[in-house]
């Protein structure tokens, strides 16, 4: 039973192939009479794509998304949402001294183990060209969420060695003015050192992007099992190279006593007021108290380096992969961080929609 | 839209909550004709159950789970396998000081924001009571695949400030002799230390829990949102307590070049070899390769401290909140292995029987 | 995939068989704060069971649900709704002479094929004894839509070959003051001759229930897939012994002219009235329009006919079935009167539901 | 929470609306390696085609399918499928006088209540066009379990007052060269006639279409919610215009006795052979026996009529219709045959993949 669908009511269903002709989605389930900005799309888009500096793949995509159904005269109508992007630039070339042997960590070998084929030419569908598909359905619900006043923000928080620590509060102006999308000038020099370092190595590399939702609507996430934590650890694990996922302290909380952990509760003026510490990253229990959320999400290093590996053949034979032809990136986390921004907000319209039937 | 069932094929739906009556839970999805030892689910069970040692609650529950449905003569019989267990050791009377007050860290807050009530006795469905159906579940998983000759097995790697580095590789006997189920003697004395320091002072603490799964079917997981480390990460997430999850280096990941992370293959007589080094943790493109699936969860420290906190009513009035007659564990996190193992297992049979579809 | 559970937010898993110690259900995603009137659970119920009257089986079972969770202080939480009942008066020596003999008419035989097994005593899980736990949380279903003004009515329209023509419109009373269920007294004596010349003869007979869903909101029924004809007709189709369902005009339909079968829209007031011919049956396009809904279900004769009938063993040796001796129903139609309520008020209840999030 | 996926292994999300761009379909869950025949695919759509025959419209569209995923070298991948079909011969302005008026028997009134627009020209998303998605998603369906041997095959057993009685046994090409696509020449005749008198009279009919599956596998259906009968029954009620479903001897049924209607069993060589009258349609207890499955399916008229009809406008005022200068069909089940082959495949395929983990 395949799994390329995530979402219970606002439902997202993806398709395509690096190779292929064409990727895009459906949306089941989004409300009708929903202003669609086409704007807000394209320059989630443009935030995705590879730019011209050091970390960046040099294949560009005009990523054109054609709407086919489910929107009419820029609102929703309640029926599926259906996009696609035509992939232009594809040079299956560059892939062609790799026929038939498995690189090093790709999902050619797993692949092949699950189905019987794989495609080398690009990694197929699990290329991360799929997140382009994310990415529109993202803004979709970004636009979604946005009414009942959730903002999703995103940003590189560590490449390499270099790391902000907290979670910090960020104009996203200061974010998107850094070509690496970290916010902290100092930092992003560094970062940008490491990755300048690994490019001449022929080498790559990984780290982390932090998200923040403020505007946070409390009574989000479906206990036991479809807590809000697991909802999203869910999405963004399942984004290209991600090895980790982290809520409010996250791995720290476990180095924490319950005295320094706990969120205390205080009354100012008519409203309960949680502790600005906010150590729990906005959910108690699974559900969302109103606090910002915080989480941090950890990327591996980019597989495809531009040295030689050590790998087999098909038919299990010593082979020799060699990438130094292939257009890939040095470090994919900056293009990831509206990739995060994209699942967390499908993952919020979702929640909100959900949370639609949980009383009376 | 409630959340209380986990998986597509193995499907498993609980309910019941720390007050009620009893507790219990319904698999639908299990294939006829598996034979089902009692004495695995018990023997899980008893690991799942308050010891008396500084670390632990002294609300001892018997938790006899009865079968009411889908086994016949020891076997599985295709019809959903339904089981409960009552509830006999719950002492309203020890919450009787807390009605209409939010404990700091609990659901209560969140919960009352999202369903209108909340119940203050035990946290309702929101306390970790629930979480002897996941045991019960997960037993009954781990018997399926073990067919398959998978094997979980998870141990704490840290509590508080001592931490074990890497996954190693334990006995189950090093495991399950330690009062704390961390199979480093020396760390486990040092865990010991910290526990009893927390609990003079009325304090509580967390930890890590690692864990590892070999005898790895090669080709689990359903790109592209249902990947293996999604499914695992949504299911930790899932776990009370839990606020990060990381699969191989994870976090480290990040820190790592490519040329370092990636795993190469190599030809050993007829099979191909994946880098014993395992960084990608048992997982490529979220697919299993067959090497062993390594991954941590962080639990935070328990909420229920015994020492007073500021808080407020629901009519948010200042109050303080005083859990010092209650039964709380100082750390829960060794009982938490045999739920890690449960989850972890009932993710894993769900993804082995939607597996028996990738191919015709 | 095992299929156990119906609806989408509104979902009912049930579990249990004739024979075991106990049937059930678990209601999860009922929305809190919904009071629980545990006298229309048990009125239901009561309706169900066997009567003194010749066409029912004289095996009684008491039906005392006993809820689990989900309900506290006589309302719904927003947790899990679980309720179980004892199997008390359960005979197995009725089915001794069975061991190993394929029933005609039962599902023995496909069971036995599908999951390598079959349970000859009673049936096991696709006995009709699994209808208890619809009929329980058919009783929680029609608590919930009646918030909304929705009444739902069954009643017997035919019974062998007598038959009631039209939708008509009956008095509660007039219905359950009849032992078979139909309103109509004429009809009712036809019917029980009918009914006791089949008895006498060792023979069964079935019958068509018809049904009208009153105070109907407009708006339900989730096109293409989920219209709200498919999800009734799903719904009566999956109980036991029903073999045709048909909506409005039915099968009539296709034989009317288009001029014949359109309702027309007029004005009244301020209000869009439908004509109340109402063809349609009350939903266009798979929506509801708000006039009555209007259906009805065939049952096939009662399988368990006392006369010897020409079968095979599992080895595949001719043998003869006698079930002479077991408790049978001649005509099961009337007591599957409130059956086909309960699959109507729980389709209702999650259509209602899921309508929830259609707009914006 | 809407509805535009059917199936749970092999599953089908549609989109697209009849005056969009396009239209089209997403399968998820189709196993890698199977082989697709284009000309299959294109052989079942020229079927759903209009044609040049007194009951069909004059709108020819060419229904060119463009795939765009999941397919590779002629095999699927078990990546998603994607397909599209861009709309071509579409015209507006023949709508143009309806605008803000409600068609009697068309969805446009139901739709408005449930997402607050409704668009008049044919009907947006509940106009049949959508069906074209379905007959392709079909034709893959039919390939993959035609590899297990399953055939489906259906035919107009009826139009208006004519009726083909039983099920029968026809050839494909009996069926085939019928432009009603009723294999038995004289009803043909005769439901031509009728089909006349109803076109001079501005005026439409219904039919019913009969279905027989052959080479079927024992043990397909997933009691109790998700019986066979159950899931056919859906996917036919889901097609537009669909009012009645009936398995087997269906509401005959309800006339029979027991001893009638039971199919007894009986050893032929080593084989268990099930009564061929097979009254039960192919099916016991909600699973497939291995007979033949025969169900039937009633239609209701066309609803636009070229006679003018009494409506109201949305304002809620009267106002009259004036469907004649639309390109209507004058009876639209010869054309649903196909319709109903790709519903039918579309369950069985998925019922075949989820039969796959109902043993150990």
């Amino acid at each position: 039973m395949s799994g390329n669908t995530i979402g219970r009511v606002f439902r997202l269903t993806t398709f395509g192939e690096s190779h292929g002709s064409a990727i895009g989605g459906v949306i089941d389930g989004c409300p009708s009479g929903l202003d669609l900005d086409m704007d807000i799309i394209n320059r989630d888009l443009t935030r995705r794509r590879a730019v011209d500096a050091p970390h960046s793949t040099t294949r560009f995509e005009a990523d054109e998304p054609r709407f086919l159904s489910g929107v009419s005269g820029g609102k929703t109508t309640g029926a599926p949402i259906a996009f696609i992007v035509e992939n232009r630039s594809y040079d299956p070339s560059a892939y062609s001294n790799l026929e038939g042997v498995y690189r090093p960590g790709h999902g050619d070998y797993a692949w092949h183990q699950k189905f019987g084929h794989f495609d080398h030419r690009g990694g197929g569908r699990y290329s991360a060209r799929e997140t382009v598909a994310r990415v529109i359905a993202g803004s979709v619900a970004r636009q979604l969420i946005g009414i009942s006043g959730i903002e999703v923000q995103a940003w590189v928080s560590s490449i390499g060695k270099t790391t902000l620590s907290g979670y910090g509060s960020y104009e996203s102006e200061a974010i998107e003015s850094s070509v690496l999308r970290c916010p902290d000038k100092e930092a992003s020099e560094l970062m940008l050192q490491e990755i300048e370092r690994a490019r001449s190595a022929g080498d790559t590399l990984g780290g982390v992007i932090s998200a923040s939702v403020t505007g946070m609507v409390p009574g989000l996430g479906e206990p036991i099992f479809d807590k809000l934590e697991a909802e999203l650890g869910k999405a963004m694990m399942s984004i290209p190279a991600v090895k980790g996922f982290e809520i409010g302290e996250g791995f720290q909380a476990a180095r924490m006593t319950g005295s320094e952990h706990n969120d205390t509760f205080r009354k100012d003026m008519d409203n309960v007021i949680i502790d600005p510490a906010n150590h729990s990253g906005g959910m108690l229990g699974g559900i969302s108290t109103g606090s910002p959320v915080h989480f941090r999400v950890a990327f591996k290093p980019v597989s495809s380096i531009k040295q030689k590996q050590q790998s087999v053949t098909h038919a299990g034979e010593p082979a020799t992969v060699d990438l130094s032809q292939g257009r890939h990136d040095v470090c994919v986390v900056p293009r990831a961080v509206v990739i995060v921004e994209a699942m967390t907000a499908i993952v919020l319209a979702d929640m909100l929609l959900r949370n639609r039937c949980a009383k009376l």
